[in-house]
């Protein structure tokens, strides 16, 4: 999107050449026009808005932002409310109901007929975060008995409305689902064929309750632009579509890196989120963490006396910590990531301690070694300074590694989301136990 | 997939039940085959993929492991190689190439026909990451004198071995790119209907040296399940599908989970990656960032002597510098992802820079509260003290924020990798900064 795009838009609004700018919004994608509405300034939404032809209207209000979305809503008289609802497939529609405060959900529901109203309520229903929640229920229905031609026919019939033709379900009375056939294999087949007899029966499917993410990645798993939604009886009750996996899989990960932080996630870009609304993001983590590291600073002040006696020790203090953080950190956030992909479970939780014990081994001896070389040759500590700088390193290392590649799992075991348990609380306990591990060592090699 | 569908394989192929192994494998999908192969015995790989269908097996063979095909194709006669590779498309079998030793390479280059040789080669030539490395070149060319009636059959005659059928291309004799028509626009045209008139001619395509995180975005932005990929000259060469898509959108994010936590990216999932490689992607960090630290130990060592005589102060340096950290990296990880799904960009860096200075206000007056009651409270230290470490509380978290958010900006500027910039680095580089700000406020409050 060049921003030039915007500017000329904003020149033919000034010059008031409305057909100009039609003609430059029919050319345009509706995910751009969105863009550029938001661009230029408020009060010419509506207005602009009025411009678009009907169906690129809809497209592009389901691409904007919900500010943006609120004030047109605001702006429409019920029949123009109307109009751009009748022209949103039902997920779209939740979105937008799941975004607006009452007032307009209120609007949005009373403008829209009680067969789509019932459908929206009952997807509303549906936990957030379930596949049930971002499905939709525009899909081609045929059945069994039908000829490649029938098929046909009712996709040209019924199929304007639907979110995607290219894959339609076999259904029987009760909705029950018995096959699955792609327009791919019906352009294929003879057009006497019977549903029957070339549709796919073995249904790789997901349930209403389960996981958003399992879904997307069940898709990415099978290659599936499409994946039918079924409730606990396997009747199909929607599908979910490849675009709104991608959405999925793009807001899990920036849920996963924001969690990983310690930031609590929230559902807006940043530049549209409020100083107060990051601070309460923020706070509380900082907060918490805060109280944490004050059990390092009792380690530090239970040794204090050692300390004033061999104050050079306190210089190590950083390095030690910080590298006991950087390499748990490392572990905990590949184990997350392992887990939030499914390629690691409970079940090999013995595997991973043994591959991260080793790997620590390595880590830690070779951090010793150049340590040791640096504390000698450059910092010229004596010899027992050293061994117990390089000794706590090795030590601590180990500890981060194990520690790292165990607590998300053991967090995901028990229910908990395992995210949390990335750099910055790995980081503090990690912290308190390499103190308590240096000091330890010093008492007994330095004799404090 | 369930572990007991290995489990009936393994039982049935100890039986040599080898009918009844094939129809198992029948009613399930490529994904799962190969994950149950792959979890059999290896000495029973070859047997058990002669057992399935020739279309079946290829389709398997893309979704195991590079271990498991090198052994399956070292295992291979020419003639079995070359039924593999026939069935596969381009882009898999460009993937296949770039993961398996030279001396396997050869044999399937050997064994594809010239054409394919040349366009895997063409393929080949596109640098790592660029949308051309990623595309298929096995896509529906239409010509725009065609009816729709001439555009079906076309696609029934040469739809079978293609990617997608949904969406084709019309060009011109030059492979210039002229208009996009779908299979849904054809269905719903009259069959007389000429292409020229019913394609859709303002293309959104991505040029082949794109990356192809970009043309993924892309993809995701207009909700495309294909794209098509153009020469500097705006000629065809290939198409990215969905599919494709998904797995990028996945890689990018566990690569810059990776990079966040100071780990260099693999591409293979953790369990199978060796402790030697493991060891390797994360010792170069670790180093650096332990070199880096021995900056902030230099920091206290220039300050040991007014710590000997006050001892007191060394058990709040793991609460600043933690806290410093937790601040930093909470900004600069929203910034990165800010900027990896092109919220933010250059552009933005005074109004991003403007919010982290008044968050980071209210979150430093909130944690500097909170330290304060825990200080005179439990604590209870003299009132100087206290103000020497909520002061600095206050400019560490400031300047963590304020530098948090920045040097990811700077860096894509400046062309560097932004995520390097993540927790590790900023750690290190508050820790610092808040280690100076603490001594040397006490220097000039505690007279040391």
């Amino acid at each position: 999107m060049e921003i030039n795009m915007t500017e000329k838009a904003l020149e033919l609004l000034s010059a008031k050449r409305f057909l100009d700018l039609k003609n430059l919004f029919a050319i345009l994608n509706p995910a751009d026009i969105a863009q550029i509405l938001e661009e230029l300034p408020h009060e010419h939404l509506p207005l602009l808005f009025r411009i678009l032809p009907k169906e690129l209207a809809a497209d592009a209000f389901i691409e904007m932002d919900n500010d943006s979305q609120e004030l047109l809503i605001k702006g429409f008289n019920d029949k123009e409310l109307r109009e751009v609802l009748d022209e949103l497939f039902v997920d779209d529609t939740v979105d937008l109901i799941e975004e607006m405060p009452a007032g307009v959900v209120k609007r949005i529901l009373r403008n829209t007929d009680p067969e789509t109203r019932r459908i929206i309520n009952q997807i509303l229903n549906y936990p957030e975060d379930s596949a049930g929640s971002i499905m939709t229920t525009e899909y081609v229905r045929l059945q069994k008995e039908m000829t490649v031609e029938q098929a046909f026919a009712r996709i040209k019939q019924t199929g304007a409305d639907k979110e995607t033709i290219y894959t339609c379900y076999v259904t029987d009375e009760r909705r029950l689902l018995l096959g699955v056939v792609t327009v791919r294999q019906l352009l294929l087949a003879e057009r006497t064929d019977i549903l029957g007899d070339i549709m796919e029966t073995h249904i790789i499917s997901v349930d209403t309750f389960e996981d958003k993410e399992i879904a997307a990645q069940t898709m990415s798993k099978y290659d599936f632009s499409v994946i039918p939604v079924v409730d606990k009886e396997k009747r199909l009750v929607g599908i979910i579509t490849f675009d709104d996996a991608l959405d999925v899989m793009e807001d899990e990960a920036t849920e996963d890196i924001s969690k990983m932080s310690a930031v609590t996630p929230g559902d807006k870009p940043y530049l549209k989120t409020g100083v107060w609304e990051t601070w309460k993001a923020r706070i509380p983590w900082l907060l918490l963490l805060m109280i944490s590291a004050t059990f390092t600073g009792m380690i530090i002040t239970s040794f204090e006396s050692s300390l004033a006696s061999y104050v050079v020790l306190t210089a190590y203090i950083p390095m030690l910590m910080d590298t006991g953080g950087n390499s748990g950190s490392q572990s905990s956030v590949t184990i997350i990531r392992g887990l939030s992909l499914g390629e690691i479970t409970f079940g090999d939780l013995p595997r991973v301690i043994w591959k991260e014990a080793r790997v620590s081994v390595l880590c830690g001896v070779t951090l010793c070694a150049a340590n040791f070389v640096k504390l000698i040759l450059f910092d010229r500590v004596s010899m027992l300074v050293a061994a117990v700088v390089c000794s706590t390193l090795v030590a601590t290392v180990i500890v981060a590694k194990v520690v790292g590649c165990t607590l998300p799992i053991l967090a995901k075991r028990i229910g908990f989301d395992p995210t949390v348990m990335a750099s910055p609380f790995i980081t503090t306990i990690v912290d308190a136990i390499s103190l308590f591990i240096y000091f330890s060592i010093a008492t007994v090699l330095l004799g404090l």
